[in-house]
């Protein structure tokens, strides 16, 4: 789960929440998140591909990751969503965002592994997870040095799995149960 | 529950499938149908419209119509749901089929009025019911006299709700507590 | 939205969490909690009675509520739904707990009103939703005065949806509506 | 998907609906099925285990299977899913029939293989597909031979995928993925 907006030099909108602030409230309760996995449909709404974004993680592996990040205060879900696949995808991604507020699924992330089927050493973070069609033209931004479409099949491939951490791997894969499209 | 497929005036898909052998059908086994509430979304996936057909009932009646229709043998769900959507709405209407199977709801049209919120005098109808944005220019086709877009409150009020029969209305506000905009 | 976890006379899992630490989470980030409607269902799952709380509110008036309360740091989402269960309607209420993390809905109260259906004066929270079955003896706790058990037309009535507050209301139309009760 | 509603030897509600009227049904529109993966759950409604049917193929190979049946003419789905659990689990099964009819997916199984990830040489069925925990002391009857409960990791596990036909080990790890136990 890594997350750009917490990247201490970029102005967001939650700025005035200082990196202390912060580390407080992640240290005394759940933190609200959204994930997104961004995909390609039809005519007939089947998924035709999967897109995930490359990155270099901390030790400097590369990683694939889901588009996911925070919830702000007085933010709506659907707001945050629109946001963080905007901020990951570039401004002319167009994702259509889903009218009902259900999730497909909520990834609990705990700070402790083997909890859940999710991990995030910084915080226990709560996350809602959605499917999003995007319909426009995706160019990874910030800290993603590039955006792959690849078909669900290769996405759920053993190959793609071992490269997403913290459990995205584990999410695509009921993402993609949730279509009908679990390789 | 009107679907223009039944009409003997027009060639479906399933044509082969004469009046007489339909009929046994229909009172042997449940027909599966598909239901579909055609919305329009804003950038974040919010419901600012509904869009319901007008027409003629059999008793010369004025009444306000959800999409509706017969899925047919060898034809896949998501498929019966843009066919449908088209038929009704015209070719330019550019339904976002779901990517997920995964109905808000089930309506089971029962021939017996009472057994369930959802009423058939014709036939056992069971029905997946979905929300469905359209994005493009929609135009009432065949049967329909109109399609009027209103706000979801509008399309809850008592006014609307009177106006639409077999259960509709019922399965409109189900579809608007789902996304939130229950009137 | 009341939650009974928060009154300074109770310890409670988080009783580390000062009231000031508390107020400052509050004030930073989204709260994070669960909505539960306690139902009574017959043989083949369908709903036949809803549970509403009892209370009455800062300034005396009598109000119907849910149950509801915060995930806590580290808690999971369906241990914080059994301990809300079990706090609000006693130890042998024998809650079914849903397999599923996928609510029905989210609700987000927002201090401001207005923003959507759900309101907190106190917080931003958003919370999981889900309807939960009950087979036990259900006997008010804390700070409730009594457990009434209504049909979902009687709960969906004006004259008990008046006396629900702070989006309570309209959170279990949209659980009626989900299990296909909606009055 | 193995149906023992459809063997000859034994009367059923639709014991009217002759074997003749059936294959012309069936060669003419799609029919209506429910699927229900047994589980139990602990008291936080996590899945610890998976029932699995073993039974004897027409070619004389061991299967497992999930509960699967037809719905029938004038019968709700919440009637059908408890008569099936209790048809294949035994009178004292007392499996928890979903409050809702949403279902966690829609599989469609096609006479013809590779249309979807379902298949049924017999019959284009479309099944609406339900996790359902079952609580009592369950025992196979009729034409299985046993009923197995395994970790939800053990019905994951490729030994026991390969011992599911008709795609019932697909939508067995859809289920798995949709409580957050896919293995």
């Amino acid at each position: 789960m890594t997350e750009t907006a917490d990247y201490p030099d970029e102005p967001t909108p939650d700025a005035w929440l200082s990196e202390a602030e912060l580390a407080v409230a992640r240290a005394r309760v759940p933190m609200l998140y959204v994930d997104a996995v961004p995909v390609r449909v039809d005519d007939s709404g089947d998924v035709v591909a999967v897109g995930l974004l490359l990155r270099v993680s901390h030790d400097g592996t590369m990683t694939r990751a889901l588009v996911s990040g925070r919830v702000l205060h007085h933010e709506r879900v659907r707001d945050a969503l629109l946001r963080h696949l905007e901020k990951d995808l570039g401004p002319m991604a167009l994702p259509l965002i889903p009218a009902s507020p259900q999730p497909f699924t909520v990834a609990e992330y705990f700070p402790t592994p083997g909890v859940t089927p999710y991990h995030d050493p910084r915080q226990h973070a709560v996350s809602l997870a959605y499917v999003v069609p995007v319909t426009g033209d995706c160019e990874p931004q910030q800290h993603a040095l590039d955006l792959a479409w690849m078909t669900p099949e290769e996405a759920c491939s053993e190959q793609v799995q071992v490269e997403m951490i913290g459990g995205h791997g584990y999410l695509l894969r009921q993402a993609m149960a949730h279509v009908g499209r679990l390789g």
